[in-house]
Order: C-alpha cells, then structure tokens, then sequence
C-alpha cells in the first residue's frame, strides 16, 4: 500500500479532478491523473471514495510515485439525475467536495467527466459568477478546417439570454482564443442565419448593436456552416441554439462515422487495403474528436471549471487536465474581471482595429 | 431546330422547372429535365428567357422527343439578391412565372435550385398559405442512420415563431412524413435542450403542450443528435433553431469531407489502396448528399413549391422534379386542408395511437 508521494520540489499547477465523472469512472480518470503528472507539470487532487481510488491508483502505478493527491467524497451524481436536486442532496458530492477545493484556493482548476448540468449548477453555486459577469457560458473548442479551432459559446448554460448575455460572452470567449488558444486577434461573429445586420431574431438583432461597439474584432452575422470553416475564431449565441448546434454536430459525427465504416467495409475488398483505410479512419475520427482538446470550459466563474464528456477516456482525461492548466495559467480570470471593471459606460463608436463590421 | 414535342398519350404529371436558379443555370436545369422525362412519368414546365432555353435543349436532345415544354420568363432573380426586393421589382422572374402556372393549375408543382429567401416570399406571394396555416415553413428531408430520412421543420422559413406554428409544423411535417416518404406512423419529436417535458425554452414548453394534444404520435423532447440517429421521424423548430441546425451540419460536412480527403492522402500510399479508399469516399460522399433527397418542400402553401440547392447538377435536378411529382400525387396539400378545417376546438387529452407521451 502506498503513501501519498514526496512532492517534486518544482513549481506545479493543482488540478482537481472528479473521480467519479465519466461513465466508466473511476477507471479513465486514475489512468487519466497519471497520464497528465507524467506529461505536463501538474498536481492532481483526486476526488471520490477514498479506499477505492486509493487501491484503483496503486494499481495503476506499480510503485511509482506521482504527484497525486486522494480526497474523500462519498457521494456521485450520476449522468442522468436532475442538477437542481443532485446539487441540493449530495452535500458530499465528488463534483461539491472538488469545488471547494478551487473556492478555497488551494488548487487552480477542476475538471470532470460527469453531469453537464450538475457541474455547471454545482460550479455557479460554489464558485460564483466573476464580477460584472451576469451569467457563466458553457464553451466548445471545435476543430475547423483552419485547422485553427473554433470557439462556441454558449453551448447550454443559457437557455434564455438577453443580449447583454451575448455581450459578455463575446468578451469572454475572445479572451479564452487569444489567452489560451493563442489567437494574436480572435474574429468574433455572431450566429444568425444571415449574413446581414438586419438578418435573425430580436435578439441577435439587439446583439448585433451591442457587439459592434465592443473593442473586440467583431465580424458581424456567421450562419452555422462558419463553425467549421475557419471563418471565425469566437462564435456566439444563445444556449439553446449552442446545444442545438453541438448536438447536432455530435449526431452528424457519428452518422458519418458509421456510414464510413460501412462504405469502407462493402467498397475495399483487399485486405491490405481494408487495413490502411482502417489507419485512415481511425486518424481521421482523432482529428474530429473532442478529446483531443480536452473538454468545454465554464466561462465566467471565479475559478476555472472544465466539462469533459461522459465518454471521456484516459488521454481525453489527461488533455483536460492540461486544458485546465493552461486556462489557470492563462490568468483568464483576473482579465475577464479587469476587462468588465474597465468597460467604458458608453461604448466607443468603432472597434480598436478599424475594420469593417460586416 | 426543334418544334414542341407531341405529348404522349399517357397521363404525365406536369412539373415547371425555373431553368434559372442554380448556380450554373440552365445546364444543370436542362439536362435534369431531360433525365426527369426519361426516366419518371412528367412533363416538364421550363421557364426561363425561351430563345436560350430552346438552344440549350436542342443540343442535349439531339432530336429526342422528350415532354419538355420551354415557358419565356426575361428575368432571373440571382443567389445574392435581397428577397424583399426581387420579388417586388422583378415580375418577369423566372420563378414568379413558374409559380404563376401552378397557381392557374396548369402544372402540379414547381422546382428551383436558386435564391431559398426570393423561392419561399414569391411561393407565399404567388400561392398562397394553405387554409388553416398561418406560416408555411421550409423543410429539410436529412439522411439517418437507420436509413429512414428524417423530416427537419422549419429550417428557415420563419425566423421568430409561436407555439401554434410548431404545432402546425407537426401535422404539416407528420403528413409528409407519412404521404411521401411512406412512413407508417411517423414519430414526432420537438427539438429542444433535454427530453424531460420541463427542458427548453419558453417557447418548446409551451409546443409541448400543445403537441401533445394532437392526434400524432408525439415522442416528446428530442435533441440535436436525434436529428441523424434515426430517433424520429419527423423533428419541428422555429426557422431560426432549424436553420442553424442544418447549416452546421452542412458545414461539417464539408469539413469531414476535406480531412477524410487528406486522412486517404496522407495514410493510403500504395496505389491500388488510394483507387478503393476513392471509391469508398464517393459512395459515402453520396449516402450523405441530401441532393439524393431532392430539395425541400415549402410545406403549407396552396401547391407544390420545391428548393433544391443553389450547387445542383442534373442528378439532384432529375431527383427534385420527382419528388416534386411525387409531393403533388400524393395530395398531401388537400390532407393538409382536410387536417386543419377537421380539427377539434378541444383537442382530445391522449394521442391516437395510446403511446405514452414521453
């Protein structure tokens, strides 16, 4: 039986990790945790039943001794209980008991695997929204044909949203392209379903006056094939079309995964052939894959909270660990907070950059 | 040169075709029709600036004598053009004549592959709505894993709705569903955020109650993923949601066609394994081309009013003109009619067939 390890004497970034997320929990996050302390520079607090994570991790380790930290918590949500009543019950939830440890500053971030809706209501109510941020936006990072990725925000948090929500989401989701993506001066488009100012609902509409006065690179109207073409680097919108739009996305993949799978099977006859096209299939469904990029951060809280999904495996696991170091490192936070401290209380006519709105 | 060809003694089911709408109009508009004649029981109705149009289609017949019918129209309303204004200025516009032989029932249904904003205000201008439906809603017929299309309504057509629209979205799209595409009992899903009757906006939970009421087998809340997993049948949304929707997925799908394009590339070196990877690639490419669906109907004006896509070749041309014969014979506009005038003040409490709600 191990002890907790010696700390190695450099510089880490603490992590949180809910244990007891994804659907095959605790399993892909012990591989996940020691994946990540291996790879990157991180500590990582483990949170869940005590005893059996502490026996799943000696497994797993052979001895060998990692930066990990076990914490108790004796009590999951699982994926389909109601988040209201989920984060009202279990004041012992792994989700709860990790949060804490970010509220009380002793790690810098929190990742899990778990219940989309339970995260975000455990992680508003534990953390809080950071100043002048009314409401926190569920993000996905996409891949696009840039190879550049997209940011979509918000993806569900928001099912009903004022256009100063859409506001504050374009400030946000532009800080987290050019903070952590690295996107010297992120396009940030508005999702409609036209290109014209006067095209889309009375909140995109209403939005449209909003974002065009924001000292952002505001693009104006994107239509839904812009999420994956490269077009923009922020795309905004309100939660239920977020969703919609992701889901859809989901539902697509795996159409076109199985359909190809089906294609290559009845068309390529010769073995050789039916393996290097199996090599290909399976780099091209890595290359559309969400868990290379490591999960959809909750921006707008006081602290830093990824969502990864249920499905999530050891490597999807470990990249959100990462994500969620660099989100830390990135110092988002304290930029989104100074970012809404500052905003003038009448917006400058143009944007910094001078470029056209359309 | 050609004179008009005799008609053949068999009853043919006249479609007009705006030989003007696709991006490489006429070609594609001609050469579908003549594949349409051949192949399908129609006479084809083409309008478009007659001197051209008979040139074109002297060429491709090469004396064959093919029910096509040439209709002079001097104008063409273009891809970017501004619905609102075409439709006003342009009164020669190949689509205004076309719909104009519907309206005066000389023809059972029209097709264009051009502007879907001028298509959907000259169709409502010229035809009419149905009696009983107050906003005619565009609809999109989208490949399933189950091989079963899936009805997707409305994608475009009504940007801001009430909950009576989506209503009668449902009997419009559950019509279809059953008349064209054979569907026995069509399930009805409303797309929203969540499956429980509580999830959504305001405006899905007020639908919800009012589509639970119809006489339709209504399976509830469905998700953007149910859109392609073969779930239901038929799926209702505002324009503004459904539009957002399919554009996604169009801009996916593009986006895996080009990585699937260079996966092959980079991992299938030997040549014989490049020939059959290609294979495989163009039936998939085709399995998920909704040109093999034929266009979406404008659904809920008094005729048959087809959009096919702005990038149609003959093949998707020759596939709108028959579902547009199809659409008229299976007089899914008088059901429509039938459905909406029979309707109870008080709608009964469960739905016909007894299936529990959820």
């Amino acid at each position: 039986m191990m002890s907790q390890p010696a700390w190695p004497k450099i510089a880490l970034t603490d992590i949180v990790l809910d244990a007891m997320g994804s659907d095959k929990a605790p399993e892909p996050e012990v591989r996940g945790a020691i994946l990540a302390c291996r790879e990157h520079a991180v500590r990582v607090h483990l949170v869940g039943p005590e005893a059996a994570l502490r026996a799943t991790l000696d497994d797993y380790l052979k001895g060998e001794r990692l930066p990990i930290h076990v914490v108790n918590a004796t009590e999951r949500i699982g994926m389909d209980e109601k988040a209201a009543v989920a984060v009202r019950n279990k004041r012992d939830s792994s989700m709860r008991v990790g949060l804490k440890i970010v509220r009380e500053k002793r790690a810098a971030g929190f990742l899990t695997a778990g219940n989309t809706g339970a995260a975000m209501a455990t992680a508003k109510m534990v953390l809080g929204a950071l100043p002048g941020v009314d409401r926190p936006a569920l993000t996905a990072i996409l891949p696009t044909s840039s190879g550049s990725p997209c940011v979509l925000l918000d993806v569900g948090a928001n099912v009903e949203c004022k256009p100063q929500n859409l506001e504050q989401f374009a400030v946000m989701g532009e800080m987290y392209s050019r903070s952590v993506l690295k996107i010297a001066r992120p396009r940030v488009g508005l999702l409609s379903i036209g290109e014209e100012e006067s095209k889309g609902n009375e909140l995109t509409r209403e939005a449209y006056g909003l974002l065009k006065q924001l000292p952002i690179n505001f693009i104006g109207n994107v239509e839904g094939r812009d999420i994956y073409n490269g077009n923009a680097d922020v795309i905004v919108c309100d939660g239920f079309v977020g969703n919609v739009a992701l889901k859809t996305s989901e539902g697509l993949g795996r159409l076109v995964s199985e359909m190809l799978r089906e294609s290559l099977t009845r068309t390529v006859t010769a073995q050789a052939g039916a393996l290097l096209s199996r090599k290909a299939l399976k780099e091209f469904k890595k290359r559309l894959d969400y868990r290379e990029y490591g999960g959809a951060p909750l921006l707008g809280v006081r602290g830093v909270c990824i969502v990864g999904h249920g499905s999530s495996n050891d490597r999807a696991i470990m990249n959100g660990i990462r994500v969620a170091a660099e989100f830390a490192q990135a110092g988002i936070n304290d930029r989104i907070e100074r970012e809404f401290s500052q905003r003038p209380i009448d917006p400058p006519p143009a944007n910094r950059f001078g470029l056209p709105l359309q």
